[in-house]
């Protein structure tokens, strides 16, 4: 039986950044926060690839439950590109061959399970697989501005359902159309979930509940190799320490954004899905202790 | 005797926002860190007005020596606006006056101050101003980015004098021709203060020192009204701190810094200095609490 399941995309990436690029490896959101999430808990992947994708890539996935991953005819390409200032990517091509009408279904022994990570999809495909869980689960939902801006509404009636809602700063903002984020994380908790976090990139997190909020800062990293899936592998590493340790009270999930921030700041210091393969836990709790001392005043 | 020199500008500013605007209001950065710096020990400022200043508003200065004001003709004014995302001012006017050939002269009782403030002006005047003192102050160094632009040199002369330098994101990515501030950070070290603080307004502060690293939440401002002079009074708020404990340690600088941000979140909620010359210590020390509760984990 698998207690936490990931929802997202599976994908082959090309990268390029000032420091290196990188073609066609495996990524996808699914992927980054599977990665993450097994630090903590075995996930189990619900997504789609095609024939194209090498059998040996999703065999690097340990501590993944694949039986979620259906087949399809072409998988997912995406293709992006960061500029000297590492803020942002620049998507150079998205095919979305298989995902364009990805149905998810979950196998059986994912039904009962009481987490769910609505990662970074098409919104219709998130609320298709919340709809297969029986028993409740807490969800987590992320998402892009692709979708803010192609399928707000659906999106919106995704965030509606779900506990904790994950957005990045300019999504956030993009959403409610203002630069205030302390105001844009107290609107996302007005849709309905219990829980809202704004990633910050460098800058670190924001979680905002009903009657609380917290910052958590920033890993202080010299060396920005490449960003992506930083966000999935927060995402990840969130969800997969609060499924571990089975609780959502609010002190766990201060602890559960750290631990996702740890492991985020890894995944950033190499191309694609680098250093999220070579890490230990040893190491994700070293930069927790890390964490601690550099907010102590 | 005056155990805390503030030296910087004193001026008239027209301000423009969104939520309101206000004309030749009393500004400066000596006079925001001198009043922010008021609520834990009596500043002397040194600085130079013309006779356009009404009295009045000089009158609104309490808790705050300014007997090291020299008089000149006409006063600096300054005039700015903020667009609708309030990050940066936008300067439509300076007028430097009679702060062009600023020649800072401190009065006897300020030269065995042991705190000197070189809040952003000149660097020129900043080193005239340094030499005076008797005793090796601990000095704290804020600048700007016109000064990084127009004499870099002079700047990092005085930087190099100063015990801790404080910059904003901006002008430290600036300085250095870099994106990364960690970087930046350690860049500001090497050349030889102590400690170095890069302030990054909503997301917080960093404090940089050989062998440790700080991160210091923002407060979470719902209504942002004005950021004129927020980071001269986070400046004035830290230099007040440490003179008031006569510290320098890491952890003194580190509440320092907390009771900086404290009182520039205070400033930023108003026009000018409204609610600089409003708040008592018993506000600041409200929201030193809400800083302690919105870091733990």
């Amino acid at each position: 039986m698998i207690n936490l399941v990931i929802v997202g995309s599976i994908g082959l990436d090309d990268i390029k950044t000032p420091f290196g690029k990188i073609s066609s490896t495996l990524g996808g959101s699914a992927v980054y926060s599977a990665l993450s999430a097994s630090f903590f808990e075995k996930p189990g992947v619900v997504g789609i690839v095609g024939r194209d994708m090498p059998q040996e890539e999703l065999k690097a996935l340990k501590n993944i439950d694949l039986s979620g991953i259906s087949k399809g005819e072409k998988t997912f390409r995406w293709e992006g590109k960061y500029e000297y200032d590492m803020n942002e990517a620049k998507t150079l091509k998205t095919e979305l061959n298989c995902l364009s009408n990805f149905n998810p279904s979950l196998p059986n022994s994912y039904k009962n399970a009481k987490y769910l990570l609505l990662a970074n999809i098409d919104p219709d495909s998130q609320i298709k697989a919340l709809n297969q869980l029986k028993n409740e689960p807490f969800v987590i939902l992320d998402s892009m501005n692709f979708w803010i801006k192609n399928k707000k509404e659906k999106l919106v009636s995704a965030i509606k359902k779900s506990d904790l809602v994950l957005l990045n700063d300019g999504e956030a903002r993009q959403l409610f159309n203002t630069p205030n984020l302390i105001k844009a994380g107290r609107k996302l908790l007005e849709l309905g979930p219990q829980y809202a976090v704004i990633k910050k990139g460098e800058h670190g997190a924001l979680l905002f509940s009903y009657d609380s909020f917290f910052s958590a800062p920033g890993y202080p990293l010299e060396e920005l190799k490449d960003p992506t899936g930083a966000g999935d592998s927060f995402a990840g590493g969130l969800i997969g320490y609060l499924a571990k340790h089975n609780k959502t009270d609010e002190k766990t999930i201060r602890q559960g954004i750290i631990f996702g921030s740890a492991i985020a700041s890894f995944c950033a210091e190499a191309l694609s899905t680098k250093a999220l393969l070579k890490i230990k836990i040893s190491d994700i709790k070293e930069r927790y202790e890390v964490f601690q001392k550099i907010r102590e005043f």
